[in-house]
Formats: C-alpha cells, structure tokens, sequence
C-alpha cells in the first residue's frame, strides 16, 4: 500500500485545487492559513495546490503583504487577466464579438451586420477572422485562450455545439460547430442558443447573488433563459426555457407559425405587434420599428407593446408558480421602448403569481445591453475551464 | 510545509470517500483495483476510503471472490442493510409511517386515521411513538437510523424545517419540527411538503434512470413536485412546483379558494370535480367519491375526469415547453380511476407543447403507489447522509 508514487496520481494531486479557487475568485487577497481554515484542507495541501494555481497564474501574488524575506509571497488573490475568452453573439442578422477575461470584462470587441443564413462556414470564418485581429487588439495571443463561446439563433444540442432544426439558419442543421472553428482555434469551442448566452451574462454580470434567474429575450421572437441554481438549465433535450409557444388565454383565434393557434409568440413578439400594427394602417416591420413608433409617441404602439407585455406575463405567471425565481430579468429589443414592457409584465404577475413565489420576486430591465450574448459566451467558457473536474487541464 | 500530522485533517482524508461510494451504490462488487481506475483516485487512497466505508459498514466485503489467506477482501459492494431512516408522510387526514434501508426497501410500515389539524405536537408525538414501535418490528434500534423525513401536506421551508401559512394544518404555522423530533430522536430531521417526497419515492423507485422529471399529484388539490438533475428542485422560496393555481384558458369564471379566478384547482381538482357532480345531482364530497362513482361507470365522473386530465394537461404543456423534462408521473387519488386522467393530460401535452420537447417524454401513471412518500421522505434522508459533503459525519 505504498505505491503512490507509481499511481496516476492527477485527480488526487489537485483535489482541493477547485475549492481554493472558487472561493478566490471573489477577488479578495487570503494568506496559506486563511485559505486553511475556510476549506479546512491541511496547510501542506494548500500550499501544493496555491503552487500550481500560481504556476498557471491563476491566482497572484497579492501586492498587500509586505516581503518576508526569502520566503514566497504570504498572500494571493485570483488573477482574472491571466486567461481570456472569444464570445460570439450570433443574431439572425447581426453579429457581435468580445474578447473577455476571466471575470467578464471585455478586453476588445466588434460587431457587424452578418445575415446567419449565408451558412456556418462563411459566418463562422468571420467569427475567426475577427477574432484574431480582436486578440491583437487587445494585445493577447492565441495561447492565452481559455476557449471559444458561440451564441446561434436557434435551437442548439449543446453536449455536440450543433444546431438542431434551426428555422432560420439555412445550412446550419448538424453543422459541426466546434470541429470547423476548432481548425484555427485549437481550444474548447462552447456553443449555445441566443438566449441561454444573454441569461448567463447577465447573470454574471448584475445577479450573481440571485441562484435562480429568469432572462427573457423579447424581440421578433420570444425566449427564455433559465438559470437554477447558479447555472443554465437545459432540460433533457436542451429545450428548456422555450416560452413562445405556450398557450395564452383570449388568443384562440391567433395563428402560430408553428402550426398552433394562441402560442404567446402569435400575439406579443414583436412581429406579431408589428403585423398588427400594420393592419392598423401603422407600417411595421418588425420590433424595431415598433420600438421606433413607440419612442416617437405612437399610442398604438405603445398600447402595443404593453399589452405583449401582459400576455408575456401571464405565461411567466405560471413559469413562476412553478419554477419560483428570486429575478425576472426582461431584455431583447422589445424592451428598449422605455418601462412599457417591463410594467406590463409586472402587472400580470404580481396579479396572477401565489404570494409565496412573489413575495421576494424582483422584476427588473436587462442591464448588460448589447454586449450581454458576448459576455455571457465567454463566461460559458470561463466557467467551463475553471469547473472542478476539469480545473487539471488548466494545471498541468 | 510538514504541518500535515497537526492540521485538521478531516475534509483531506475523506476526499474521494463520497465518489467510492456514488460508484459503488449501483450494487456492483468492485475491487480495490477497478475502483483506482474507475475514479482515477490512487491505489494507497482507495484502500484508506475502502477501510473507512467498511469500517463504517457501508461497504461490505462481497462473497464472491474466495478468501485469499490472510489478506483483507479482494471485492466490495455497498451494504444498503448498515442504516435505515425514518419516513412520515402525513396528509390531511391520514398519515404512513416507513422505515426503509438505504436502497429504499420497505422493512416495517403502518399507516393510520390522523387528522393533521391535532396540531404539531399530537401528530409528531405519533410519529415518535410509532416509529419507535417499528424499529422494533424491522428489528433494528434508533443508533442505526440515518435521520428522520417528514412530509407535510402544505408548503414547508426546508431549510429550518417549518411549515410556512399553511392551509390545513392549524398550529403548524412556523412551528420548529426537527427541533421537536430530535428531542426524542436525535438525529438530523428533514422536512417537506408531500408532493416533493412522493415525486422523490417515484424517482428513486421507478425512474432514476430520468435526470428530470415532473410529479403530479391530482388530488383534493393539484400539486407538482419537480425534480431536475435528479435532486429536488426547491426554487426561491420553496415554492416550486406550486401549478394550481396557474390560469387555465376558458376558466375565467371558476373562483378559486386563493381569491384568483381560472385557476387550475378551482377546475380540475378532486374538490371541484365532486362539487360540479352534486350540483348536477351527483352527491359527491370529494376526490374519493370521485373515483368511487368513476369506477362505478358514471359518465358524468368519468367525464369529469378526463376534462380534469385536459386541464392538468393545458397547465403541464407550458411546463414542458419550460423545463423540457424526460418524464410526468402522474399520481394521486384521481390517477386511481383508471387511465381517464392520463389520457387526458396526453392529449393535450402532446397538442399543445413543442415537438422538441414531446420527441422523448414519456407520460406514465406512479408505479409506487400509497408508499410512495413514506419511502420518499426516507429517501431523501439517505441521500442527505450518503451527500459527500456531509459524509465525513458517518465515517468518524
């Protein structure tokens, strides 16, 4: 029984590692023995695992405690610049791109009108391109990549990085997503819907507290993210969260695109106010020029909008009941038109919910804007390399 | 750096005790060697967790492989029989008592008339009384019991263990029921309400190989207990899985007891299946009697809950688009009548939510039956103990 030396030794050798760093990764600078105590591991083990954590450079010296002589540096604290990730932000017809660090902050980004339909190798060769020129921009390399994070407008199998059945992205059912860009970045290529992306950066970003949040994308179309406890909740197929073709009462006479009638995307996205709209003698297109009409005043638009936000509610009424949330966050283009939404949303649920699911219920605007799919790619990808059982690959 | 012998060392030493024994509660006999590879842990720290686990009984040295002399046994496999718990599951008006082993095998059970209205201390006071009582018949004594789980029949704060505005249950409002237990049995005590621990005995007995899953009890009243990624899925505040009082289209003039109206109890509970009836000229007083003219061939019943099965089904489309679970069960009094209830929710499931969601689920009737909750609660019990974070406690 004393052939350690001659065992794999790597799962053992770093356990501890993980639970040293995420409880560094708030930032504030602890010496060997604090680090001690709160995980309770022996002090020779944190020693080894705060070595390999500092030959990764993960964490860093922290510049607080004065030198000691000779002996290594008595405090640390996680260093977030040490690895960056590439976040993509695919839209139907917009693209935006972020390098990050590990805590989220964007390094250098870019977007561009880019139709998704033009195919995944021409889109994701744009999303390569511009990614090389965005780590020159931010002065970084290739070797500092944790991982490539891909947002798609679709839905996305992603244990595979591949989209399934995707109604608008002509080309992409089955493409192998991570494969072809995994050609020209040699790391962990994540890939997920829009929305799951949206979720994930604004949670990171200004709910961290909150372990169970709802992110909805209100937009052309409607979507959910859900995330439970601290993390994106997929379900078993990847189709959790998928809000828009849930029945509303009072729309039976509404057709869906997806073959039912009164599903909540026939009545409150932003192509379904903008249809209507137009059948008011109110040229629409779709929700940006809702959001448009409405910024200049128009009362049908903002009646418009308001209303979506009602019928959205009533469809998070039962979400609420069922999934009791701590934060509702309501984003997507949808919500640009002031508190319309947001307000209609309130008045439904707080109307509709048990008092028990709302009674510590926030409601509130998105806050992480544009970049929020960017950000919230490169954290999949953060969080994914830092993850415990996979926290090994970063150490060796 | 040679402080090991005098740091606390407990977390350190036990590392990897709780992956041994995840891997070894599917019953298989391992050795030492396959239990290496199979965890990647080193030879030298299997054998030290081995020995900690047999030590503690919760492994046992399997009778397959022949003595080898005087070495320690070759191969091991959990030993469900090393502790048993304590489950309660108390409803309105009738409570059953189990006490399982670790696989969540029934040793010793009653069940008896108990109104939950006698107050906390009555009802808890048979609990003990009883449970003592089946220890002895299962011919084991309370130092092997793991904890004691308790289900009650209205939403519980499970973190303290109190019930919180309870309906049905005067005098329980806020009242400390572990507290209250463990002067009698000193041992960890877990509270919740009775639809989380029936949706827990389903799982673990009948479906374990679904990560999530949707448990409806159809009842007197309409609850649902979730489970997602095969852990009970709490919520905020508790309240998840609360879907009776989620609005149902074309409902809009059913009051409900909630001060809401359209929800789904005020339409398709046993209560308003039963008062519906009388007011058709069909005596009927509740969910039972329900069942009793269903089985008797009414058509009225029958139709009455099939409808209820539609309802149920309109409210757990919205559900599935949500949370795109594996599988419903669908237990409770009126699940008892025969597949009337069942077909119903399939029809409308399979109408209502997205193929991508439907593909895979399955849609099936509780196998476990009226013990499900009392395993249920003994269940959750086990896997609060055997968690590899808690786990340290039973190896002492």
């Amino acid at each position: 029984m004393t052939d350690d030396s001659t065992a794999p030794r790597r799962p053992e050798g770093l356990a501890g590692a993980g639970t040293l760093l995420r409880l560094l990764r708030d930032g504030a600078p602890r010496t060997r023995s604090e680090l001690s105590t709160l995980t309770g591991l022996a002090r020779s083990t944190v020693a080894g695992r705060v070595d390999a954590l500092l030959s990764a450079g993960l964490v860093a010296p922290s510049g607080e405690t004065a030198s000691t002589g000779g002996r290594p540096p008595a405090t640390f604290a996680f260093n977030p610049h040490a690895r960056i990730a590439l976040g993509a932000d695919l839209g139907a017809t917009h693209a935006r791109l972020a390098v990050t660090d590990m805590a989220g902050t964007v390094l250098a980004q870019t977007n561009a009108d880019l139709d998704i339909a033009l195919g995944p190798e021409a889109v994701l060769d744009w999303v390569v391109d511009r990614g090389h020129k965005l780590l020159d921009e931010a002065d970084r390399t290739a070797a500092d990549l944790l991982g490539v994070g891909i947002g798609l407008p679709g839905p996305v199998e992603h244990s595979t990085g591949r989209a399934v059945n995707p109604p608008i992205m002509p080309g992409w059912d089955g493409f192998d997503v991570p494969e072809y860009v995994r050609r020209r970045f040699p790391v962990p290529v994540l890939v997920d819907n829009d929305v799951n992306i949206m979720a994930v950066g604004e949670h990171f970003t200004a709910w961290s507290d909150s372990e169970h949040l709802l992110f909805i994308k209100a937009a052309t179309g409607i979507g959910c993210g859900v995330i439970a406890g601290g993390r994106v909740y997929r379900g078993a197929q990847g189709a959790a969260g998928d809000m828009g073709h849930i029945k509303v009462s009072g729309a039976d006479e509404a057709h869906c695109r997806c073959g039912n009638t009164g599903c909540l995307e026939a009545v409150a996205s932003g192509a379904a106010i903008a249809a209507n709209l137009t059948e008011q003698g109110i040229p629409a297109r779709g929700s940006l020029d809702v959001v448009e009409l409405a910024r200049s005043g128009s009362v049908p638009a903002l009646q418009g909008i308001r209303q979506a936000g009602r019928d959205i509610g009533e469809v998070l009424a039962g979400a609420v009941n069922f999934f009791n949330p701590s934060i509702i966050v309501v984003g997507g283009s949808l919500a640009l038109a002031g508190d319309h939404l947001l307000a209609g949303v309130r008045e439904v649920i707080y109307q509709r919910s048990l008092p028990l699911a709302t009674r510590h219920l926030r409601i509130a605007a998105a806050r992480t804007g544009e970049s929020g799919g960017a950000i919230g790619a490169g954290v999949m990808v953060v969080e994914h390399a830092l993850d415990p059982a996979r926290l090994d690959l970063l150490l060796r």
